[in-house]
């Protein structure tokens, strides 16, 4: 078979097996997760040591340090994904829920009954959990799944996957209904983008490019996981040991994922007094933070760091792209703003609608700004980066969805299930 | 302005509107709707006259029987236009609810809020009515209306959409929520399938092409509304006589929708038993039907057919095209099949997704059908005319999905939102 035949051919084999995944009961679907755990726990060492081989050629290659982060298994993340599976056993089966029922006049009685999507494809970059966190969800979802990692992480994936497919085929998923694409060809893999017949879904986790570019090109729906471009904004009437605190937080604990903050927005009238405390905070902690300052804030920063901090240097002026960019790193845009809504204005504008937060003590401003910020989660008074699965209490997550139709915000397993009405009558027919 | 300026111009003032409009309170709304209704009934006259020139045209043009009654308007059919604005009134207004909510060890409290979609363009072909179903539930849902009709209705919808936007502005909508595409340039519409900065949602509905074409180009996710191949399966252990009610009622009783029946499965050890009723019913009752039945039906059939109504001819072969046809026409496609499986997978290959019907006595054969065929309505003993939002208690619809993510079936004003995350803290931070 020829390499456009065999990737046809596991696309249509997932499909088949889909059809089978619906009568899968919810003790198999478990006894499938605990088997793919023990066998992943069991083989850490040959995991590891294939993920090595991909993190030596992405050091050859010269990837960025933060892509390598994300790249890197260790005994402690392998140990992560197998208790992500054993906790998955632990969810109710969304499968067959009946979200609403209606009998009407007539005696029909119509079942809006939870049912899963079929075939969902995903296409990710370096981090090789996803290829477990998806197999996991998507098999307790009733889904069949197709993935296709990046080539950065091909030896790690490949490794997972079969390891997976093995334990899971062993303990009665239907065979097929786990498919690894091995192509590395992206002609080829454009192509299955326009089988809707077959696939019903694509979840693209990646770089915006990779996510426009699936957008543009696919027939099939998409359920895009984009970038977190997150703000913060500090009202005049913040609680400003509060308001440092979170910013440290939201910019610092892990910089490289997408509900980490990007750009603050301070209002004018606590600037001065927020910024001092802002930079005590950085020095008396040694932060290294880069600071890319509006031409305003930038003049506040650099008179009070000589005072403060006279050694610091990582303050620059930033630019226009500095608004629009998901840095992922140490670096963090500051803008000054002069009320709320010029607040709201700049998030409507340079925002990705993912996480937004707004730290006030003013109640009505508050509600304002969380009703007004069209974002998939929006804060008052916290971290943007709680905005994941585990905090918002679903157990586990595929990603985080910035798009507003199907799912926005964590995608967990019901987020993965479609819906069908089930109807029972005695004759009925329409007058 | 040019053309396209004009056409961009009004996606924009569509986007800045829908903004606007999660401030609408539910008192607002409703005004405005009544509003609409008030205008659209004092000037009927007037839209007829509009309507008359559509259908004249329609008829010089040769557009077929069924379409020009899909493109008429009649005094009646306006006042049920209205009927539907005054009802949609009646609806709980959707924006705000809680769907969920969850606080946190840690005390945050995490609540998963209805929100409008934003702006959504819908492509409509023929019926006039769509443009002020659309408009009344979009504005019920809070969101903002991009309207696209046929060349064909281009009179009908003109009238429709500028009394509407005029008693929507005067009473409280925000000025450019609704947007009428008056151009008829399909290459310059095209280019707004690839603003997805400014429209949420795109909903195709009309012919299958249509939807196909629209699917490959836009950028922009689409809810399809798409073909209604439906199918009935007579399972061995059919009531004969309900089963022959059914069918009669599924195919002749509205011919033209897409939840109409078009392809018949009867099980081998019951096909004479049900031939001889249905051929019965058909002679007795003057039902003039075509039927285009496989070879073995085709043989019973006829035979059948000389001995009960030697005078009916419209017994043809089926070919294999016949499967895959909407005939939405008083036509009728005939199976004969040796068990369930075979008509699950029949239906699997040939179905759109729609709604399909068992008839059977047999409840176990039942549930296997009504788990296994993956439609948005699947029914036991009832005819498939019941798909339809006011059937279902949606109050209302914009339409059916056949597709699975975001919303399947009849989709209301709940179908045309999204949700967001609010999140109150007092001052959490990630460990």
């Amino acid at each position: 078979m020829n390499e456009k035949d065999l990737l046809f051919q596991q696309v249509i084999n997932a499909k088949n097996a889909s059809k089978q995944m619906i009568n899968l009961t919810n003790e198999t679907k478990n006894k499938i997760l605990v088997a793919i755990a023990d066998k992943i726990e069991k083989n850490i060492e040959d995991i590891l040591f294939r993920n090595g081989i991909d993190i030596e050629a992405g050091k050859n290659a010269s990837l960025s340090r933060h892509f390598i982060d994300r790249l890197s298994l260790t005994e402690e993340r392998i140990k992560d994904m197998v208790e992500g599976l054993r906790n998955i056993t632990k969810l109710v089966d969304p499968i067959g829920e009946i979200l609403d029922t209606n009998i009407t006049e007539n005696g029909l009685k119509i079942e809006k009954k939870r049912a899963p999507i079929g075939v969902i494809g995903i296409i990710y970059e370096a981090r090789p959990n996803v290829t477990i966190d998806t197999i996991a969800l998507c098999i307790k979802s009733g889904n069949a799944i197709i993935l296709k990692g990046g080539s950065e992480a091909m030896n790690s994936n490949h490794i997972l996957s079969k390891l997976a497919i093995e334990a899971a085929e062993e303990n009665g998923l239907p065979i097929g209904a786990i498919q690894f694409i091995e192509s590395a060809n992206r002609e080829l893999f454009a192509e299955i983008l326009n089988l809707d017949k077959f696939i019903d879904a694509i979840i693209p986790r990646g770089s915006q490019e990779m996510i426009e570019k699936i957008s543009e090109i696919s027939k099939i729906p998409i359920i895009k996981h984009g970038k977190g471009l997150c703000h913060i904004y500090i009202d005049e009437s913040a609680d400003i040991k509060m308001a440092v605190d979170i910013v440290i937080n939201a910019k610092t604990q892990r910089p490289g994922v997408c509900n980490s903050l990007e750009t603050l927005l301070v209002n004018r009238n606590i600037a001065e007094k927020f910024f001092t405390e802002f930079l005590k905070y950085l020095t008396e902690n040694k932060v290294n933070l880069e600071l890319r300052a509006c031409n305003e804030s930038f003049d506040i920063l650099t008179k009070m760091n000589k005072a403060i901090s006279p050694d610091m240097k990582n303050i620059l002026m930033a630019t226009s792209e500095d608004w629009d960019t998901e840095y992922l790193d140490m670096i963090l845009a500051i803008k000054i703003v002069g009320n709320l809504e010029e607040a709201i204005n700049h998030i409507t504008i340079h925002g990705s609608g993912h996480s937004d937060s707004i730290i006030t003590e003013n109640i009505e401003n508050a509600e304002k700004f969380l009703k007004l910020v069209d974002s998939a989660a929006v804060y008052h008074n916290a971290s943007t980066r709680f905005t994941d699965g585990g905090c918002f209490g679903l157990g586990a997550e595929i990603g985080i969805s910035t798009q507003k139709l199907h799912a926005r915000g964590p995608m967990g397993i019901k987020e993965l299930t479609s819906y069908k009405f089930v109807i029972h009558g005695n004759g009925q027919v329409r007058k």
